[in-house]
């Protein structure tokens, strides 16, 4: 055990370097011995477990039931759907050999499974009846990273997989739009990160789908985190896979399908947009520990008072079902405020010999609230709880004022290259839709176009590049 | 939708027959594309999600904190423990390829973890305050399977594997059986599946263990399931990856180790142990459905009477936490009364005419008991829960009753061959532990050595085979 929590790097002077600080001296993460691969700590983890348990109500209250497909599929399995084995081929971990021998077929570990699920859909789907079928799994996918970062880029991620089978395309439709506003409300509400919800470009959608919604964050350095997607696949793989069902006057029909993902790089969202120069800010919805007491004893303060008042603290929250942790080890007052200022931890309790005397608790907020308030034992749950909730509400108010404040109109290409030299964050500008213009202008800005927000509303514009019509303003903006 | 629930082979005539029937009718699980890997369809897979729920408390009780480690490990890892490499070469499968390019060195798919574990261990302690060092994760591992079974023998499958370090022995054996007293709990009290715990001889402990413990458990056809193992791994992984600490005399030491795992082979024992010629039988602590509500409406019927009085008893029952399903929809009620036993489910309630006007409802048992008994909705919820407990101790009883009545003393050769070619089950007989007549009985009779038995008195006694001293009586039995 380490006595000293060093300082970590300044996320203002280099957020990249504050952000491996953060990741490693927090015990998040580190490195696993295969590139691009990452060990999730305990620490680490515990986020994901937070984040399957609230999500994972939200995607069963959507009729989804959970299920798990195998980590294998045939490279021929891929191959039956064009678009699908063109985009991931690249990323691919194959397997060529198994139980000593050379396997016939290699097979793929799975970087998505559209493909076996959906061969399994053929199966179980015949009737109207079955319909819609919707099914979730948690697992690990892998796709070969060049150039890894922590939880946004890895080889080996974890992520939950959703997909549904519907009669037709409106109400498959209707599924992916549902299935973003579940991701919109979750990062709204639960992680605390403001974004963008919108559809992506042609050449920027999902390898096999007719049409991907997107929701993209901004993160402090301008540059911006695709928080998850959701597909419409059409009936792309249900004619690959031959998914038919019998409609209610007897005939054979393809399905309409969707798929939708949210993965750990909803991690590196997190830690990236309310961290700060301290460590890891969490918000309270998902803190492993949502409020820590530190009694503050010394060489003359009445010691049996402050413990009796912090053991009396932590019943009473536990108590309400907030997660508590006292420390009343004897690591210094000073290690232990580092410590969970860099954990994140959003409420200390200090109770020292003045408190005791009164009382009465310090409570301190980890989120940019140097002052202290104080409350009583008697007040002390309910204060807690509209404390944890104000923070959980003032993460999200900054997410959005810094990401609105960093969305700027860019009405010719100068004014646009400039922003992305300087500031970057998001570029509202016209496109023709050309997927020529999107390249270039990615090849000279590094800026991709991030999506066409949600209700956006035609009008008559001209392309910032080519200067053909527009009927669009689009989001741009450089990609992690 | 099927409206017929064809008949499954008796499980008296075929179990192996059966247990294919019961597992594809009761849409539990069906083969993958590649050989030896399973789907675990909604229904089977609400069956893991039960037993991680169930199972992760325990595990947090015992002091570890959950991580994520990566699936890919490099060979070379393997190759540093000698024996554990040699266990599992032959299992391996192999990623040879990634991102398009032949890897430098190839790496495998986790088989278990215990070197990218143990790898990171050696980072993180550095001191006896380090220690224990307790860590689990929930994940899914690759051995090559040339005989696949649905769930007891697969190429993928899913488990957790617990891992620790230990500043010596005596604590790291400790920590072995108190992992292993954990999954004796689990399987009695949790699935109601009756076993012998006891440690496995020389040749079947863990590639790379000093020592292994078991739970294993007999099933109807006289075979037996190991249903999970833990490891004394001594200082043998220690010393492959310098796993040491700095005692508190400042010297460096070794750490102890240990591992443990359970895994989805527990279904497979659970569809074994208990279903009958109608289909599953689940213990109520993990079935996703405990009671299910059938409205018997008819033409004659006081059809308002019987749906409100159905609908009642669902909103107490659900009031009081039971998983209750009120099935009113227009399927029949034969097919209805087959498909949840089919499906395991515990208790049924039948509500018609006569109830309704008595104002009590029929509840039938799924597990033996073909009478009915009444309940007021005033006693229901208490009743039922009374039931509900009554079905998980009854279901362990007769597991109890099933194992005793068939564990056989062997006191010759001859009434061990006799034995294991008619009832087979367990046999106890006096072995010298010379691998050599281990393996000789292994070949002449499919018997393996199961275990010692924890807390076996040490008598002299001959070795059914070579007739030599034999300090013992060991289990032995037909593995699956």
């Amino acid at each position: 055990m380490n006595n000293q929590v060093k300082s970590i790097t300044k996320k203002s002077q280099d957020i990249s370097g504050w952000y491996n600080d953060v990741i490693e001296r927090a015990k998040l993460a580190e490195h696993g011995p295969v590139k691009g691969t990452i060990i999730l700590r305990p620490r680490g983890y515990a986020l994901w477990e937070a984040i399957q348990k609230n999500l994972d109500i939200k995607i069963k209250d959507l009729g989804a039931q959970n299920a798990y497909f195998p980590l294998f599929i045939p490279y021929s399995f891929l191959e039956k759907e064009k678009t699908h084995v063109k985009g991931f081929s690249p990323e691919l971990a194959v397997v060529t050999h198994g139980g000593g021998e050379k396997l016939k077929e290699p097979v793929v570990v799975r970087p998505t499974s559209e493909t076996i699920m959906y061969d399994a859909f053929s199966r179980w789907i015949q009737s109207f009846r079955d319909l819609p079928l919707i099914i979730n799994q948690w697992n690990n996918v892998v796709r070969w990273e060049k150039r890894p970062y922590y939880f946004l880029r890895t080889t080996e991620f974890l992520w939950q997989e959703g997909h549904s089978a519907h009669a037709n395309n409106e109400t498959a439709q209707k599924m992916v739009e549902t299935a973003l506003k579940m991701y919109v409300d979750f990062y709204q509400g639960t992680l605390g990160i403001y974004g963008y919800a919108g559809r992506k470009s042609e050449s920027e959608k999902f390898a096999g789908a007719d049409m991907t919604l997107t929701y993209e964050m901004l993160m402090p350095d301008g540059k911006i985190v695709q928080g998850c997607t959701s597909h419409n696949l059409g009936q792309n793989f249900a004619k690959a896979f031959k998914v038919q069902y019998q409609d209610n006057q007897g005939k054979q029909q393809f399905v309409s399908q969707t798929s939708w993902g949210l993965s750990t790089r909803s991690i590196g969202a997190i830690i990236l947009t309310h961290g700060d120069d301290n460590g890891l800010v969490l918000p309270p919805s998902i803190a492993p520990i949502q409020v820590v007491i530190i009694p503050i004893v010394t060489k003359s303060s009445d010691n049996h008072a402050i413990n009796s008042l912090a053991s009396k603290a932590f019943e009473i929250l536990e108590g309400h079902n907030i997660r508590v942790k006292l420390d009343d080890s004897d690591q210094s007052i000073g290690w232990k405020f580092n410590q969970y200022d860099l954990e994140g931890v959003p409420i200390r309790i200090e109770i020292g010999g003045r408190e005791a005397l009164k009382g009465e608790v310090s409570i301190n907020l980890r989120n940019n609230k140097p002052d202290y308030t104080k409350s009583t034992l008697e007040y002390l749950a309910e204060n807690i709880e509209r404390l944890l909730e104000e923070v959980q509400t003032r993460l999200l108010e900054k997410s959005k004022q810094f990401t609105r404040d960093n969305t700027r109109q860019a009405d010719n290409y100068p004014q646009f290259k400039e922003i992305m030299n300087t500031t970057r964050g998001f570029i509202e500008a016209f496109w023709c839709e050309d997927p020529i213009c999107e390249a270039k202008i990615k090849e000279e800005t590094k800026a991709t176009t991030r999506c066409l927000p949600l209700g956006s509303i035609e009008v008559n514009g001209e392309c910032i590049y080519c200067k053909k019509s527009a009927k669009f303003r689009w989001l741009f903006g450089q990609s992690y």
